[in-house]
């Protein structure tokens, strides 16, 4: 346990991603926060992950519960931002709804930390994270706008139109327990959210539909689960 | 802030739940680790809350970890008990996939503190909680075993098998989120798994045979969500 001082070799350097410190930082804090624990993980164990300075961490971020900020507002940025470029497209509901849960569940599969193991923490629920918050929902209520127009044109009650954004989000238990959610969980879940929303006859129809809508809009394109 | 050693009064007392020191214990750590977090309460705080010394508490759990553990198995228990008795009985496994998942969405949804937002600590991957996490494989499989068998009795592919358990857990990010989840859950997620392992067609009628199936093995009965 010798060389612990600021000044040490940088160790982990070579595999933290990022070019910048400030995504240095991040890296290392999310690496930290989803393997030891938010409360377990102080801002100088995040300076020693990344090989700098205490003092030049805080250049960056004021206090650990900004680097959380970020970290959180990076998994629905894409999201929204998907579903509001999707709006004025002329695709039906369903097809609309596919593409947005088949992009969420790929970045919730793919991103290199599991940080939507974060959103259960109690200090989500203190008023530092009340924008954070409002941003979830705003992606929430796209997906319930989606799901209940979904239900609508197929004639049935829109009363599960909460399910389809869950639905999504259980891609980060099934990373938290496995170590990693296999491929196919980016067909399976919006599968499951067709069937879900009145839509289980058409569902090769709907994914067809998604996958030309994602690519329109300048997505990466799906590669067969 | 006076008064705070061990002596001082009881304050908590009287909305503790449990008629023994160990229930008290129980349900004093389960507020403070769903409401500060695990990280942040010690076995002193979780002494205070129930207004006992901490010597006292170290009779009934040597260690912090151990309340944990015992939390969480009274999460599985029930699911995994009612799981077992249901084996031998004659239903399809749509209508016991159905009353599985009712029963344990119910306990998930209205037990006193929502203990499985504690199932995404990264302190329950290590080999401390290994005996929980086989206890809980062990409930996912039960899932998964009625979730294949519904799939093939409606000639569908079982890939979405693992699905089910996974849309029962969401019961625990909408009590996170929203503070309660509202009693249709009891309906809305069993009805949407029928509709996963491809039984939509025949909800109303799998419903009232889980509903009958949990009444003959003793579980309270359901009442219209």
């Amino acid at each position: 346990m010798a060389n612990l001082g600021p000044g040490r070799p940088r160790l982990e350097q070579r595999r933290r991603q990022g070019t910048t410190p400030r995504a240095e930082i991040l890296d290392a804090a999310a690496e930290l926060f989803t393997t030891k624990g938010y409360a377990n993980t102080s801002t100088r164990a995040v300076a020693d992950a990344v090989g700098i300075r205490q003092a030049s961490l805080y250049h960056h971020f004021a206090a650990k519960d900004d680097i959380l900020d970020a970290l959180l507002a990076e998994t629905v940025a894409g999201p929204v931002e998907l579903a509001q470029r999707m709006r004025p497209e002329p695709d039906a509901a369903v097809a609309k709804l596919y593409a947005l849960a088949l992009a969420d569940v790929r970045q919730l599969r793919t991103a290199r930390w599991n940080l939507g193991a974060l959103y259960l923490l109690p200090e989500l629920r203190t008023e530092r994270f009340a924008a954070f918050r409002r941003r979830r929902d705003e992606l929430r209520e796209h997906y319930e706008l989606l799901a209940a127009e979904s239900a609508a044109a197929a004639e049935q009650s829109d009363d599960a139109k909460i399910l389809p954004f869950r639905m999504v989000e259980t891609v980060i238990g099934i990373r938290s327990d496995e170590g990693a959610a296999p491929a196919d969980t980016e067909r399976l879940i919006p599968d499951a959210i067709v069937r879900i929303v009145g839509h289980g006859a058409e569902i090769a129809r709907v994914r067809i539909a998604a996958e030309e809508l994602l690519t329109r809009l300048g997505e990466v394109g799906t590669e067969p689960a």
